[in-house]
């Protein structure tokens, strides 16, 4: 038996804050090559973007002159080319056309954009996600869907027919950092282990935000009351403080919806266990989906829109 | 005229984490002298609390071997002596028999206890504004009433008929500084003023908060997307950063409260405007006690108690 190798038909590229990931793509859509590696936006922004690439098109032996399309924060403002964003309700079938190419090169290198959100009480922005909503949405089909894209900013989004309709940022992975770290808390969850969902302070904790999410910052407090009085472990304490955050988010996020509104959960990695945990404490059964294999999906229909590939 | 200066009676301490604050107060109950220091706890515990209080009691000349009460984290584990803690449901007036006095030494040194809630939900303590309260409810009158005591670790109490029914602990303060020096936010609340409770976007957010509390830590990423792409100024990024979380805890104390409770405010200081404002914007009219002088009350209370002055 033989096996034709397809031809390389364009390159994808996540390119985050801390991370850059790159696909070369084969004619059939098939994964040909990919490359992984910590030189997201941040170190990009130093030591140059279209160096950095170029030293990993090279390393996958890409043809030159094949057409890249790239997602993320290499579109921001401090990135490589500010590729602006999208206001909603938009389409997500309207983000290729919206792509911003790089200038005075010849290979055709496309940023996709991201998207804002201009709501006098509710200004939010997205970069990157919007791209995991493209390729997460062939599998959800149509009709209404609160997307869950958990992360240092988990973004909720509400989509309807294939439109965003709105969304907001919860700032719950970095609130969790700098209240572990900066505040009283901190002596509660020292020496803390990882968070397991499995644990019933966390379940308690995210059942209790959905039922009363006004008592956020005094639910925070308990972490530390509780190691004072009522011997709460340390692993206890940080599942609490974890679980208020998530649980709060999750009442936000509910609260913009109608009841029954079906969820959708895009996350890769140890968060997605978390939050599934998370989402079952709040009474939620959710479609799991890949975050990976959705921008990988998101890029895919982005070069078929902008190149027939 | 001649007017006879009345006899010291007794010492009151009011003995905090970074501050110390002493009244030789007289027969009359008038205060004799004064002294304020930043030996608080954590200087103290290096330093010796027995040497702090008898360098400030020389400062005055107190006579030798006059009783002296003390409230605050003197009373901590940390502190110099635990005074251990009164458990909720409390009457206020039980707290000054709960005193503990320093042994090994003649003069009569007492330190009161602070109040421990209990609850597997929301477990809680408080050390210092117990003392507050004890002060403050002789203005409050019997019946219900929700008092607020701003601060790093504010405090909202439910008292009734001079019991404390029950009290939660909201983090605004610490949380306000953790977040505007240790996130994202710190890039759009840089070179901004002091908050003033009279902007627009302070009022707004408290309002918000109110209204919608599950979406807090979304409103707080929204301090950094309206700076983005909605020209939110640093004033107003800041302003809006500390309306969500003072919005956040006064829907949290009211959630927990019969509609029409009155509301008290126990504050000292610059909090003091931007609390009435706060409270306005969510729509109440609070009875507004100054903190230093209750606290003052509050020690003479336990003086009066303990020992008939």
């Amino acid at each position: 038996m033989t096996e034709t190798t397809p031809q390389p038909a364009y390159v994808a590229v996540d390119w985050g804050t801390s991370s850059f990931r790159l696909w070369l793509v084969g004619t059939d859509g098939r994964v040909l090559a990919e490359r992984r590696s910590g030189e997201g936006m941040t170190t990009a922004a130093r030591t140059g973007f279209a160096e950095v690439l170029a030293s990993h098109l090279a390393a996958v032996a890409a043809p030159a002159g094949l057409p890249v399309l790239i997602c993320g924060m290499a579109g921001a403002k401090q990135g490589w080319i500010e590729a602006g964003y999208l206001d909603t309700p938009a389409a997500l079938s309207d983000i290729p056309a919206a792509a911003v190419r790089i200038p005075g090169i010849e290979a055709d290198i496309r940023i996709l954009p991201g998207l804002a959100q201009r709501e006098a009480m509710a200004p939010d922005v997205m970069r990157g996600e919007e791209t995991q909503l493209l390729g997460a949405a062939g599998e959800l089909g149509s009709g209404d869907h609160l997307v869950c894209m958990p992360g240092t900013h988990s973004k909720w989004v509400r989509l309807s027919g294939g439109r965003v309709a709105g969304f907001s940022t919860f700032m719950t992975g970095e609130l969790f950092e700098a209240v572990a770290k900066n505040t009283i808390l901190s002596h509660a969850i020292a020496d803390a282990g990882a968070i397991s969902g499995d644990n019933a302070a966390f379940r308690a904790a995210v059942a209790r935000m959905v039922e009363k999410p006004a008592l956020a910052t005094s639910q925070l407090f308990s972490v530390r009351a509780g190691s004072l009085i009522a011997g709460l472990s340390p692993d206890d304490a940080k599942a609490r403080l974890s679980g208020t955050l998530i649980g709060l988010e999750i009442a936000g996020a509910l609260s913009l919806v109608a009841d029954g509104t079906p969820v959708a959960l895009v996350v890769s990695g140890g968060l997605g266990a978390l939050y599934r945990e998370a989402l079952a404490a709040a009474g939620l059964s959710p479609t799991v989906i890949d975050a990976d294999t959705a921008v990988r999906n998101g890029l895919a229909a982005g070069a078929k829109a902008l190149w027939s590939l």
